[in-house]
């Protein structure tokens, strides 16, 4: 019988929030079976450019990354925002090690070819080294990932956490009992973005579909949905739309 | 019979010329043998901390590291330099994994009691995790180690890399034939510092302490030879101190 894993992926919001972040690690410390956290750091990021004199430029959400942006997403994801939940979670007794998609060739992907916009150091995910992560979580290491990836050809390539997060729930769907949580502000999918206590408690394919015509589902939700769809379609045994603050209990919104 | 394994500490000369990194890694992905790199990178930490507005206090070549000090450090070894050295490896055909001493608990530490200077936080080694250095290297994943380490409090503290050099190999000793390799700008440990030429190629705890008595051996070497002859003492194989371009060959000076 596979073994229970949960991935956890965390986003920006949060990890700019010592307090909420410290609770995040506290909660996913109690986690039973093996877990993996993958975590963002974009508003982060942002914030050092900024102070840095270098101007973020994001298209529908997703950040130019040019050369020196490069380096800032290298420095915020990979340095300051991993190390710091690593030592965190080591003190919480978890045995975690951060990665980034170039360790141990974890995360293999292509720089996003150019067609209307050039996203430069961006890349979409061709490889996920399952054999790796499976061996680091046999021997009850939690890794923590950052949203970087890798060419192959010695560069590193800007990467949504999101879509990292689903790429490793399928790819180690054949090997675990796999339960992708997205973790964000909100409680999960509202009908009513006014109205937070309007959580869908469960949605398949055919109501997301009905739920993007009307409008509801929407903005930062759509490629997030979209990866959650494609997660289950591909074998990840539960993914759930959540808060950051409740992923233990089982609330929120289910995809399947 | 125990297998080899060569350390190469590479400083922040060569780290932040690119071209002599790359000349370093292509170097070092010849190694026959298990491997391991450590590396520096202070000289991009300065340079991070002025464009950052932060002023860098050295003091004795150590740097006073206050919060937003350690920020820098965290960003600059384990994320610039380090993932890009993992990244340029792969690209090599390396499975390099990135490493502070917070992943995996690989090396504990703690802050630097304040006698009569408070460094901030930097960490004094107290313990290499050497089963968990010694489980990557027997599954050919090559370490490469930023200048971190953490206190099992969850915080990350910076640490001198020649230090971190020496204690990983002084813990690896019972397990591998161990070489340590100090690279550095000039050819080897020098009689007279205008000749480039005159390298000491021996050098014994005697030799050293006439050399320093001298002044021959002084300023930034002194850590260097310290850590170099402790090792030794410890049950290193062999200690080499020599150039960056040239640790394929035998040359440099090896301290016994």
């Amino acid at each position: 019988m596979k073994e229970q894993l949960t991935i956890i992926k965390v986003g920006g919001k949060i990890v700019e929030d010592a307090k909420r972040l410290q609770q995040l690690l506290n909660d996913f410390s109690q986690l039973t079976g093996h877990k993996l956290l993958v975590h963002g750091g974009g508003r982060l990021a942002t914030q050092m450019a900024t102070q840095l004199g270098i101007e973020s430029k994001m298209i529908t959400g997703r950040r130019i990354t040019d050369e020196a942006t490069l380096r800032v997403v290298t420095m915020v994801y990979a340095g300051l925002v991993n190390k710091n939940i690593v030592a965190q979670l080591q003190k919480l007794g978890i045995n975690a090690i951060g990665l980034t998609g170039a360790d141990m060739n974890v995360i293999q992907a292509q720089k996003r070819p150019i067609e209307t916009i050039d996203y430069g150091f961006v890349g979409d995910v061709n490889k996920v080294n399952e054999k790796a992560l499976k061996e680091c979580l046999k021997q009850k290491i939690v890794p923590v990932m950052s949203p970087l990836s890798h060419d192959g050809e010695g560069n590193l390539l800007n990467t949504n956490a999101d879509t990292i997060a689903s790429e490793i729930a399928k790819a180690l769907s054949p090997h675990f009992k796999v339960k992708l949580i997205y973790c964000f502000e909100k409680k999960g999918v509202l009908l009513n973005p006014e109205d937070d206590d309007s959580v869908l408690s469960r949605l398949n394919r055919k109501e997301i579909e009905k739920y993007i015509q009307q409008g509801v589902i929407k903005d930062g939700m759509l490629p997030k949905i979209e990866n959650a769809l494609k997660a289950v379609e591909c074998g990840v045994e539960q993914v759930v739309i959540t808060s950051a603050d409740s992923f233990l209990c089982d609330s929120g919104t289910t995809i399947q």
